[in-house]
């Protein structure tokens, strides 16, 4: 089971983490991580992360992990990182995204008309860029299974998991990584969360789009 | 506000990612990973996390943060790594762990009588070294936080957050990285799992334990 995960400079770490760590219990697995521009730094933490392979170097994979993050934005017009997308594609059971990773697999092509998420402030670039925005937490189109923002990836991965070994794996999974959430409030949803916190993390967050380059 | 994570060979991934994800948020925050091997890889899925400095190169920290993971084994009685978190210890306006991170900081004398939480396999070594082991998902006493197993780094964080700047902030965080946790089973806990999934991930982690030098 070789499962080969994006990452680029200013990804966000736990939308790749999360899934890695429900992931690494799938027993035989292999771990690549590709890199447009060799090892990278996540965004917000700095946190370095070691690219083991460049895009010539990996031809196809059984899981495809695409995390999101600020770093996603440059990627979408850039057609090496696209063109790797869509050949490692070809090749998998599952390809899988986190947060604004959608993005990526949008821009490749592969979510056209079909039900996708992604973070709840980008549903209109995704929407732009052909998918159909879905606001749930995971959304499975035939192969192609995406998370909604950052935290999201723990439940994809483990939703994943349970489609392909069943129940009885996925709960051993859960509970080895102890995931019995108890967040300090119930606001982690816009739908949730309060108004006038929405509009803090909206205003916020598109400052920072601003100050990306794309 | 200086974060620093400690970081080692056969570190669990989420452990330090999940709190760096939230703490990634705190203004004029500055993240140091230090190591006492260098860069790591962390466990089950080889990720590469690079180390920024060796333990004589940071000398404080506001925040320190230990993860877990079977890497913690070795470390319990490595003297220059207890050493290097007692010294900063001195330091900080909060020691936090995740995970095994806690045997850490039983281990270098730290959580001697206090409450703390672990995850719930090593609730048994955690009393060995000096703590009161208490099943709970986050756990105060004075400036030390733990949290149990893995996943738990997030409401850790989360909760630390709140107590240092209000719940307004922490809400905000909560959105900004759409912590709105839907897990497909609800057995993320020994309380709540099937006993039969409860005694299949003690017999596979009490083996990985035996494969574990320390």
């Amino acid at each position: 089971m070789k499962i080969a995960t994006l990452v680029f400079e200013n990804v966000t770490a736990l939308d790749m983490v999360g899934p890695l760590e429900v992931f690494g219990n799938i027993p035989n697995s292999e771990f690549v991580y590709v890199s447009p521009s060799g090892s990278v730094s996540a965004e917000r933490t700095g946190l370095g992360i070691t690219a083991t392979a460049a895009f010539n170097e990996v031809e196809s994979a059984d899981i495809l992990l695409i995390p999101g993050g600020q770093g996603t934005r440059p990627l979408l017009t850039d057609e090496p990182t696209l063109e790797w997308i869509r050949a490692i594609d070809k090749t998998t059971s599952w390809t899988t995204s986190v947060c604004t990773g959608a993005l990526l697999l949008a821009a490749a092509g592969l979510l056209e008309g079909r039900p996708a998420t992604t973070h709840w402030l980008s549903y209109d670039l995704l929407e732009k860029l052909g998918a159909k925005p879905t606001p749930e937490r995971v959304v499975f189109s035939d192969k192609y299974v995406t998370g909604a923002g950052v935290s999201a990836g723990i439940d994809m991965a483990l939703r994943l998991v349970q489609e392909m070994h069943g129940d009885e794996f996925a709960q051993a999974i859960q509970l080895g990584i102890e995931y019995d959430p108890q967040p300090p409030f119930d606001s982690g949803s816009p739908e949730k969360a309060d108004p006038a916190i929405v509009n803090l993390v909206r205003v916020v967050q598109t400052a920072q789009d601003k100050l990306t380059p794309s």
